[in-house]
């Protein structure tokens, strides 16, 4: 007998239930065709029918503009990190961006090997508890790009706000929480997103990206690093991660199945308030983060004592409640609670919570 | 009710069916842990547990000497024409290249933006219908290494030997023939394949590498196509592609329960001499390449009168044989018979090729 547990884990993170039994069901044989989605050609006509499929779904969720593409691409976060000086900075620029934690820093590492990188911000000054409001920003004139990090899915800050840049190009890396609540893909030049958070499972990464940034990749760039050559092609320049493709246009359709980014905005924004207030009501249970700049998707929180640490882990799994130990970094617990995780498991952990209070506070 | 078509796709292509099934069996809850393959973090135990498995299981089927790191990748092998040069050729190097088709002088032209590349022997002579011999091929003094591609998916030629190179590093584009048949990986510097083809889904990429051609990447590699940044961090620098990482792992499992690359390069053996067999002794069709240089994996044959080539295809599907319409810059019908093509699809199709001769021919 199959039994699902509720799993808070950051990423890979939980599906949809119902996508992944459709997934099952069509494992070995996609309606009736007589083969797997995994065996087929990328370029069959089954297979690009799923494709375009997916990504109009995800145009239709986002309200992604006709002037953007969107891109079906390899590697991670940590490949864009290098991608986008690649393609953005020319030969030998400069760009602005936000240091709010350990993923932005990484990101601002990575492009200092390709231009000059000016940090704009930093929330070091606040113990990476707090996004430094954007008063603070010191902005360059002759940026290429500014980037930033949305959700900070190790320090649980993120953004409630989009930053205001004038006419330079706004790049945002929204892994963990893209497709969370709307967005206004508008006010972006770039969005990127690794799928194994919000979207599908891990090895697909999404690009959305204005057309007008295409076509100045570095003449060093590798061909398949090239977002030009990736849309000129239709995200197959040469075979595309196809069975995440495929589930990620699954997850697209249940995501519209339950009423779109506005429904989630509604449940995410319910889950997070029965959790901040289960940490905040309590004397056991703490969360660092000014409230104002506290993630949706990936809550820490610490115990009082972290001798406690290990037996809360040992009770949480025994109930079902998976993978709550928090990033070697930061210790504690962590909560990451996608758009996969349901209601129901929020409020399995809270009351978990508050019995585990009860016996140890 | 679900029926299993013989599926003859380039690749993305076929995987044996009982790795389907146990992927189908574990897909919402792998081993009762309460969760999918795809939902669990790439660090967990249980994760960690099913990727260093499948490393042991390629090592062993290919018996990788210890000095030999195994990584798993994305990006494909296009990714790899840049990625190769990239570690390999130092700030402005040169290396050699055989050209022995599409796959080759794509490498060679993505190769060719980091360095000097010589092409030292090229099948163009023989209409790319041969392979040249090491007689005829003029190696560089100088080159950081020598690139060839085994086997050629669209044209149809294979290597069936060894080329010697003395002590410069052998780099192989093996992405379709792969575990086809016994190598002596001790032979080569690195051997890379996309897994579309002989080892599982679309997204992972294999690069095996002798130790001492690591950390010598480009000053502008980025960090995520470092060999060496993959090999230190277990190919886990980032959140690698879990479930394609996964199903490699069954098919892996499966190619030593049928006995080996021992045992498929007999069924493999006796597929491809079946298969041309039919082609030699028909008057309808043929296959132009020089018999000692046919890929035993990917099978091109042309019909004496091309206006047959859709009654073809469509008496082929009828009969659920899928996928045989020839690349489109050869034309003609392809075959491709991979590990995961058993036998009896082989046979039906000799059949039916019989068949349609005799009404037809």
């Amino acid at each position: 007998m199959s039994k699902r547990l509720f799993n808070f884990c950051a990423g890979p993170a939980a599906l949809p239930e119902a996508v992944l039994q459709t997934a099952r069901d069509e494992l070995t044989d996609w309606h009736g065709k007589g083969l797997s989605v995994m065996e087929m050609s990328h370029r069959s006509d089954e297979f690009v029918s799923i494709a375009e499929q997916a990504e109009q779904d995800l145009r239709d969720l986002l309200s992604i503009p006709s002037d953007y593409k969107v891109l079906f691409l390899q590697g991670g976060a940590s490949q864009q990190f290098a991608q986008i000086p690649l393609n953005l900075l020319g030969e030998d620029g400069s760009a602005d961006y936000i240091d709010t934690g350990i993923w932005s820093r990484k990101a601002i590492e990575e492009a200092s090997r390709y231009g000059h990188i000016n940090v704009a911000a930093s929330a070091r000054e606040y113990d990476y508890f707090a996004i430094p409001g954007q008063n603070e920003w010191q902005l360059s004139a002759d940026a290429a790009y500014v980037h930033y990090t949305p959700n900070e899915t190790i320090g649980g800050v993120e953004f409630n706000w989009i930053p205001e840049v004038g006419d330079k190009p706004l790049v945002a890396d929204v892994s963990s929480d893209i497709l969370s609540r709307p967005l206004d893909v508008s006010r972006f030049g770039l969005l990127y997103a690794g799928a194994q958070k919000n979207i599908g499972p891990s090895g697909l990464t999404v690009v959305i990206v204005r057309d007008d940034l295409l076509g100045k990749a570095h003449s060093k760039c590798p061909t398949m690093l090239d977002y030009s050559v990736a849309a000129q092609n239709g995200s197959m320049y040469n075979t595309p991660p196809t069975f995440a493709w495929y589930l990620s246009g699954l997850v697209f359709q249940w995501l519209k199945a339950q009423g779109g980014v506005e429904a989630m905005e509604r449940i995410n924004g319910a889950k997070q308030r029965k959790l901040y207030a289960a940490i905040d009501g309590s004397e056991l249970y703490s969360n660092p983060i000014n409230i104002a700049d506290r993630s949706w998707m990936n809550i820490p929180f610490r115990l009082a004592d972290d001798r406690l640490d290990k037996p809360f882990l040992v009770g949480a799994e025994e109930r079902g409640l998976l993978n709550l130990k928090g990033h070697r970094s930061v210790g504690g617990m962590r909560a990451s609670i996608y758009n996969a995780v349901p209601e129901a498991a929020v409020d399995a952990l809270v009351a978990y919570m508050a019995e585990f209070e009860k016996q140890h506070g």
